[in-house]
């Protein structure tokens, strides 16, 4: 799957992408492969031309973050419309979607009454052919749509909003997808060894342990260097995955101990 | 100008891209405009293909970070290789500030003696034709090529080598291209106004400030909600920036206030 993110605010540093992380990781636990992730402005020809390059990758999912909310910059429908050659015309299931949303909050007292204003009409309006998603915690609804073998699905940018989303209309799909496999992981902590000491000490370990991928991440200073090796493996059932782990974390520890590393320690197994 | 970020740990959701953030404020900083950023996994042809593609859009600038590493899944090198057609070879200067670091690490006493084993070389084999760029923290150098009108340049993982490498061999090739502008912001925080009765607010502030983008971001909760109002503007200086923030702020918060809402703060003017 790919992962489309769109806002200036990523692009200038003003935000940290925590939304990429939560979904590559959210994604990744559920047994699915994130590829790729392209972040964009908010700019109809960079979003539209970002999903053009993404579907013919033919990614099976393609979830995007960001810009379906109610001001100008909020672009991404339209960028979807014109990657698929669709008009944006109210959709109804989403109108009532919104319009429900704000006479609860008129209900609730937080506006005196609902005025369907542009801006709120605005996030009613979808690429024609599309199904929007509701939003648990939010006005802007998901929207999604199958185009030949991928389904493209559209999350807003605020993060609450878009986590809300995926789990109520998204997770059981990529699970689906996924079948029965799960993604497993764990990480050894290491002192008094380099990175290029550990390269060949890895390669040794990966080789004995086929099913594991085994990455070195230097950290701390580089007077006082520290090593994070994490050791991921992707299988149907956690006590296949703890064997694996168990058995590569073991090997990889005797011959860092051998060439005068020393453990520090390491994460639980699930 | 584009960033490429080389690392599966960035796919999997195990690792927060800090070093697109990093990079993209700075850049932002010295002038530039930062159009897209593309994470790929530790994949010879995903790096290839990034880099293509974003070669294609002409950018001035490219910069990769991660996968220069002495271990077997640091593979960006390769990935330029496969994208230029060029062989990987030791490269002399490469070489020189390898061996250098490790010698200095003999001297601190912090390994015995300095063998080129095969990782360590590995950091010394450059695309034919690049350059190194030397690394002050760390031992992996960083590379550089000029592709028509595009500076292809790489730099580690590691933040804090990355962050070393780019202030001392990029930041001024950036700053050059950019001229003499700047990038100025300046937040203000709202509360007591929906996004979707902000939105014309906004419209009619950039209307009446040509030159200051205006950007609404939702916080909080849905039922406290808090609005983080973003305004930029790209300068050649201070002055100038701050007559336009101002003038800009001060337009929208009363547009804000007549409708109902609260202006809670405002960060300082630079």
């Amino acid at each position: 799957m790919e992962i489309i993110c769109v806002g200036n605010e990523l692009l200038i540093g003003k935000t940290l992408n925590t939304n990429a992380h939560w979904l590559g990781r959210r994604a990744t636990s559920l047994g699915m492969m994130v590829k790729r992730i392209t972040v964009v402005g908010d700019d109809v020809d960079e979003i539209a031309n970002a999903l053009l390059e993404a579907l013919q990758r033919k990614p099976r999912f393609i979830i995007t973050t960001g810009g379906l909310g109610p001001t100008f910059d909020d672009k991404t429908l339209e960028g979807v419309g014109r990657a698929l050659n669709r008009k944006l015309k109210v959709n109804r299931k989403a109108l009532k979607m919104v319009r429900e949303k704000y006479e609860a909050y008129v209900k609730a007292g937080r506006m005196e009454k609902f005025e369907l204003t542009p801006p709120r009409l605005k996030m009613a309006k979808l690429p024609e052919g599309t199904e929007p998603l509701p939003n648990p915690v939010g006005t802007a609804p998901g929207m999604t749509i199958r185009v030949g073998e991928t389904f493209l699905i559209a999350l807003p940018g605020v993060p609450r909003e878009m986590e809300a989303i995926f789990e109520e209309s998204v997770a059981f799909l990529l699970k689906k997808e996924a079948g029965d496999v799960a993604f497993f992981e764990i990480s050894l902590y290491a002192d008094d060894i380099m990175e290029s000491v550990l390269a060949p000490l890895i390669d040794q370990a990966m080789h004995g342990n086929p099913y594991v991928y085994i990455k070195s991440h230097p950290k701390g200073e580089e007077k006082k260097p520290h090593m994070e090796i994490h050791f991921s493996t992707t299988a149907k059932d956690r006590t296949t995955a703890k064997e694996r782990l168990e058995k590569a974390v073991a090997q990889l520890s005797e011959l860092i101990q051998k060439s005068g590393g020393k453990i520090k320690s390491r994460d639980k197994l699930f």
